[in-house]
């Protein structure tokens, strides 16, 4: 038996998986969520069906993977914490020093600290739950899956930024993307479907969640995304602004008096988005119901939201040097909300993209909803980061 | 006799042009440049091919329009300054005030100096230039026409950003656009080729120069546009970046120790683009002379400006609701650029752009350069904004 724990650390929530590899079977999975407080939440979901959940104190990131373990093995998931072979900790930035999943050695650890000036909210977290559960676990393998490494095959026309070339010289400022894992799971998963080698397939990929991003997929690979230096650019998401014109920042910051400039970047980041302009939520099923009460700006917000998704498949749709074999959506709102794909898709049906109502009624199921004339096919295909991570961690645990 | 003047003035120049109306026929053009120096420069083309140049001390705006007015009789391009019946002059910035060109009374004037705050380097030079020109040609009427009245038809959709809606209730933070009457221009004059109804006609409009930006026409309507809150917005340009991840700010400033956010946007606005890119130069010619002999940053500089342009066209082919009737090229790179035309067209063949790589050699004329099986044409239209102004202004002038 070999099991494959995939990690997915935030700065106050820890989410895993279990995996039975290699026959994929998940065994379990589970999250601690308002970690660091007194009422944390600990989930778990494992055998058949079976849930265990109850609200404790878990004051400390090693408490976390410690009591993860410690009932891993007290609600029998696991019988010996030697099967667990391998560790697979999804890391936000690999920067351009990782194109690929990689073992973690002790030089690889001291990389992804010192990318975290590409992702301060996330490399120290994850290098530091590395070290945990290496500690732990010490028959395990750690392997670091990165959220950019599927975007290394960018190339420099779509990654930098037309500023001087000297700040991505000396200070690395371009397009790292983000959601790589994501994208890269429905590309093969996608190849899959279509019966056709992955290196003849050419795709766009929205990953639409809470953040949200679309890829053009040339031949398998990852040839532009929407997400850039950091993941405030490119669509509309729950409270992040994507795209604007940067003579916005200093305006408003004089208009509010606001000193610094990382406040402004916050509120792009945090206030902006479905939120700031419903002013009802971050998340779009809230926004949903508000406009369906007639809440103009909820209604706003949901057309704006679909209005940047379309100028984003348009532009890929150029970038690519063919039509793409197919359209997928992914993630929380990709794969459950019917209005926001019939709405993207009618917007795109002088582009040979046409859409079945019925079938696009799907949620949450792999399935093609386009109709059979379609020139463009377009698919939901829920996404599954922990599995990516998963067999990355398997394959390279194997070695 | 009714002659109508046309200005467009900057910080250190001011551009005239002389139109006998209702004919059309442009009567002189000329311009001052370096003005405010000992050693700037009049320039004037009138008559039969007859040119008039001349180095010498224009140290102030009055002066400047005084010398204009006074060549013009000294110079017999115009027998009586009286006969000047109209003075339209472009603005910068209309902002959501002005949805037209508009006679300019002293509220009107108030109003466009209060608008500043939007155009700081524009509109207030411009509003001095109108109290200037009503005094020296006191029967004449002053008229603006402005850069981003075009794009008053946008709707909140396209012209609001993901950011919480109090910046645009309060501040007036959205999308203004600019070029307007270039892409005003061209859509009415490729509606008079086309020979159809302006009401009928779907473009998207290049304007190229060392300024860019791109436009969706629909019904002969803007309905979106690339520039944004500012000119920064959009293409890759000569000088200016275009669009980027505004969080790259922050990150650069901590890196470069630079105290003030205005000295990073004015680094996005004229240090970026195609010269900060190249290394080079911000004129498109100096970067194909360095590009053919080697240099490798030109070289990048060349893909990503076509790079960028494709993606906008992409955009905005899924944002009209059917294919549009043209795409039509405008402005200096856009009139005469035939490699970037040919590589812009060439990445949306798979799209239905087809051109006659002949009848691309065209060089700042008026053409159909695509092949007849191109499912979209493709024109070359040189712009005239100043002609634009003078029939604003002796529409306007004639009630």
């Amino acid at each position: 038996m070999m099991l494959i724990m995939a990690i997915n650390a935030g700065s106050s929530s820890l989410k895993w998986q279990i995996y039975d590899m290699p026959s994929e079977k998940r065994i379990a999975k589970g999250m601690i969520d308002r970690l660091g407080k007194q009422d944390a939440i600990f989930k778990a979901d494992y055998g058949d069906g079976e849930k265990f959940e109850r609200q404790e104190p878990i004051t400390s990131k090693e408490k976390a993977a410690t009591l993860i373990l410690t009932r891993l093995k007290s609600l029998h998931i696991v019988q010996r914490l030697e099967d667990i072979k391998g560790v697979g900790h999804r890391v936000v930035s690999g920067g351009e020093v990782f194109d690929k999943s990689t073992v973690i050695t002790s030089d690889v650890l001291l990389q992804i600290k010192n990318l975290s000036e590409l992702a301060p909210l996330h490399n120290n977290i994850e290098a530091y739950y590395v070290s945990v559960f290496a500690q732990l676990l010490p028959h395990s393998q750690q392997v670091a899956v990165f959220d950019t490494s599927f975007f290394s095959s960018l190339k420099p026309v779509n990654y930098l930024y037309p500023i001087d070339t000297k700040y991505y010289d000396q200070y690395g400022v371009r397009k790292y993307g983000a959601h790589g894992t994501s994208h890269r799971y429905v590309t093969q998963r996608t190849a899959e479907i279509l019966q056709q080698p992955l290196e003849k397939t050419n795709l766009i990929t929205l990953h639409l969640g809470n953040g949200a991003s679309v890829s053009a997929i040339a031949h398998g690979k990852a040839i532009d995304t929407s997400m850039g230096f950091t993941p405030l650019a490119g669509l509309m998401m729950g409270t992040r602004s994507g795209d604007v014109d940067p003579s916005i920042i200093p305006y408003i910051m004089e208009k509010d008096h606001l000193q610094n400039i990382s406040e402004m970047i916050s509120i792009l980041n945090k206030k902006s988005g479905l939120l700031g302009v419903s002013g009802v939520s971050n998340d779009k099923r809230d926004i949903d119901d508000a406009a369906d009460n007639g809440d103009k700006r909820a209604q706003l917000a949901q057309e704006m939201f679909v209005n940047r998704i379309v100028k984003y498949v348009g532009s890929y749709l150029a970038l690519l040097d063919e039509l793409p074999d197919a359209l997928v959506f992914t993630a929380g709102v990709g794969e459950n909300d019917q209005p926001v794909r019939q709405a993207v898709c009618d917007q795109l049906q002088h582009l040979g993209v046409k859409i079945d109502a019925a079938k696009n009624q799907a949620k949450g199921q792999e399935l093609l909803i386009s109709t059979p004339d379609s020139a463009i096919k377009v698919f939901v295909v829920p996404t599954n980061e922990e599995l990516m991570i998963a067999r990355d961690t398997y394959d390279l645990a194997q070695k």
